[in-house]
């Protein structure tokens, strides 16, 4: 799989009393890259499209007001109706954080459904950004 | 009219690395006070119901990590199909900022709508908290 | 160890067009709890104090704008420097998402602590809310 | 004065139930257009900086998931120590929100300071994007 390279640059919302990044807010920075690595894709219009099932993330270098980082996303497993994504986040070439997340499809019907061809083969063709 | 109070405490993710409330927090909080005054009222269910027009604050002392603060909300004008609040931002006495917000009342059909009268006349009750 | 509640009520701002919480959101109102949690407690003025090392969260059932939910807090293992804790978003009574998190002590000199018997006394004794 | 145009992508995490961009969220938006806009300018090194001293917003029309806006700042008016900015939010050439805000220059005593002239050279000098 290729990997999808979205760059984001720190502000001060982002930030917390510490110093640095709240450590909520990288969950909303990786989906932003996502919806980046989507862009394009069209969907079945009454699709309620994906949600998220579950997430892990690991803090490993704090991030500071400021800084430009690149948010690095891999899909690691397609199953039939979700699939397991690994979003890195990297700053002067550190790994910073690593959150790994599964993302269900979900169609009009509010259940569970084969993701689209459409998105896979987006997907594979994503470029090196 | 009365004014509602409403307890509120600053976490880490209310704050920026100015190690100060992040500017435009004070506008969610704000949000938290209004909904807590609205509690109990029953709106015509179809209707969209509040949006925000517009607003203006201005901020006088900073409020830090853990401040336990009231926010005390005001009607100051009812018109027919929208009514201006005043918000303060209270700590240890101390009002820090003040928010000026015009919120319009808006049907099903998308429209302004005139103010239902059980919502002016719960503001009208509304006890100091 | 005891179990600390947490209530909380939905805005707007905890939400996202799809209707629900935000996925990123579960985040800071968890934090929110844990600060009602540690109030009270006095750390050494000069310590950084708690720091997120990881995360994980299942989301089971989704929260909805309004919602009056109940965060349940519990810690689940103390280790020399770090502590994991459990919280659990709970609305009717039923568990609507779980969030494991591991936070070290970090001292003065930006180096993981044992974690000060004031927090670990404090937290047996907390009552249940 | 010159116009900097900072281009935007709305994400689940800018919206609410409501299915529009939460209103506190242009807040967060505006300021990272201001943010690249300064990026580049070196202030004195102990000098904290900008700070908001108030702002008011109009919210005209509003702005939906997955929309490509453009936040256009100007500054319109700068005094010894403060310059007031105005960003309008634009999306498909029209305007649907306008914010007007006011920040002061403070230095390291925490006072506030005269505008460094790096940052109206630069300024003068910002192309549009």
């Amino acid at each position: 799989m290729k990997i999808f390279r979205f760059p984001f640059s720190i502000a001060y919302s982002d930030t917390d009393a510490g110093g640095i990044v709240y450590h909520g807010r990288y969950i909303e920075i990786a989906e932003r890259a996502r919806m980046e690595m989507m862009r394009g894709i069209e969907l079945p219009v009454d699709d309620i499209g994906f949600v998220v099932r579950e997430l892990s993330i690991k803090y490993m270098h704090p991030l500071r007001l400021a800084a430009d980082i690149i948010v690095e996303t891999e899909m690691v497993k397609v199953g039939a109706a979700s699939m397991d994504l690994q979003q890195k986040f990297v700053h002067d070439d550190t790994i910073c954080a690593i959150m790994n997340i599964t993302v269900a499809y979900i169609g009009a019907d509010m259940r569970a459904k084969r993701i689209p061809n459409a998105v896979l083969s987006h997907l594979d063709s994503t470029k090196e950004g």
